[in-house]
């Protein structure tokens, strides 16, 4: 974790006001620990801005299981990939739809395009990519 | 603008090296400014979450001037929700394609609306809703 | 599934030609397939907006394991809302991080929350909500 | 505009009655014009990944006319990408209030930057910038 800083920041009452408020929606403890979030959210989104950075996120796929062939094709997708998946998940939602969490882990370039690739494999019927971090350097 | 308050922040070095480099690559004069800037964003989109809010937007349309009857179709759907927009700028991109930019205000959900249904008139090739505020509270 | 219906939608060359480029590069087989993935992710962006209207959804958290407590402050959490969450996974990312990604399912307002809530858990250096669906209606 | 082409989509009946009621809600007069929109939006994302592409874009930013200097600041910042500023708009919104909105042109990467830094600047409390477009090959 490192060493510990503490500066000061300054809010006018109203500003902090509206601030406390979220903090307790949220269930924050402090406001400290809200104010690292806001921006290691940034942060994050800065890391997928560039297409090279090595990232980590998940693909979330729901589809219709009676689709013939589609687990076949996902399975070979993912093995043309076998250094972007790192695991997955998978869930019963209904008699007919199954959603498959993927992990995935590369350069932002590659985890965009595998994401797309499989999203857009017929049978799919919602493909979203969510963008995480490898937490490198983000304490 | 009221009285200004002051409280501590703790971050690990790591964190606050980045921070810091994002400040800078923004050119941020003080980290108190950039966190100001975090928390308001943040409860800017909370506004927007509220449907009854009242809200400003931007609404930003792409359209081909040669597409006959649209600036009049455009000009009807706007005079019908005289309360919503405020303004509008028009810019000549270039031969074909002009930019209309409107500044919208009212309940979230009409705002939304409208913007949704100019959209939606034949040859507006690209319409984008910003979200934005009357930065009433948000000192 | 049900019956499927064919019908005619017209296009420019120029639109075409670019639209035929995108499906190519994320490799969807057919034009349908692509259109019907666009109509599907509008439909899941409203279905979110409803705050009412039952989703699905998955939480992907990363956070530092050597955190005292936090493992059990989540497991509390999620505990105390049994109902929403379906079920987890969990990722060794390096010696410090680990990624935890719940599937979760219910009401668009009470997934929300307890997303809201788990990632302003201290510790939690990143957790990023994906909004899916439980595919119904959506063929 | 060039020619049309006219080509024909699958859906099933349940998804072709969720598209219909979604184009009757934004107020579409045709499938065809739906469609259109949801492929021209998904174009317009990818011009903003190429940071070299060029784009259209706003920024929207409400700020307090009380803040001294501020006006004279966001002039100087755009007299210093004077090529990037297209022409801008002002709004009072209430007494301390106003709303500057700026049309940007110019490669995504620049159109981006000067955003940053002008929202960044004391006094902006909300900086909002819509990827928009110049509309080229977009018909």
């Amino acid at each position: 974790m490192g060493e510990t800083i503490r500066f000061g920041v300054s809010l006018d009452t109203s500003l902090l006001e509206k601030f406390d408020k979220l903090c307790e929606e949220r269930c924050y403890k402090t406001r400290s620990e809200a104010i690292r979030d806001l921006i290691r959210k940034e942060l994050v989104q800065m890391e997928w801005e560039d297409h090279n950075q090595e990232v980590t996120g998940t693909l979330t796929m729901v589809y219709n299981h009676h689709q013939s062939d589609l687990a076949q094709q996902m399975t070979e997708i993912q093995h043309q990939a076998l250094d972007l998946v790192i695991t997955s998940l998978h869930v019963h939602i209904d008699e007919h739809n199954c959603m498959e969490v993927l992990v995935l882990r590369g350069p932002a370039r590659d985890v965009r395009s595998i994401a797309e690739r499989l999203t857009a494999t017929r049978g799919v019927k919602h493909g979203k990519l969510s963008l995480s971090t490898t937490g490198k350097g983000i304490s």
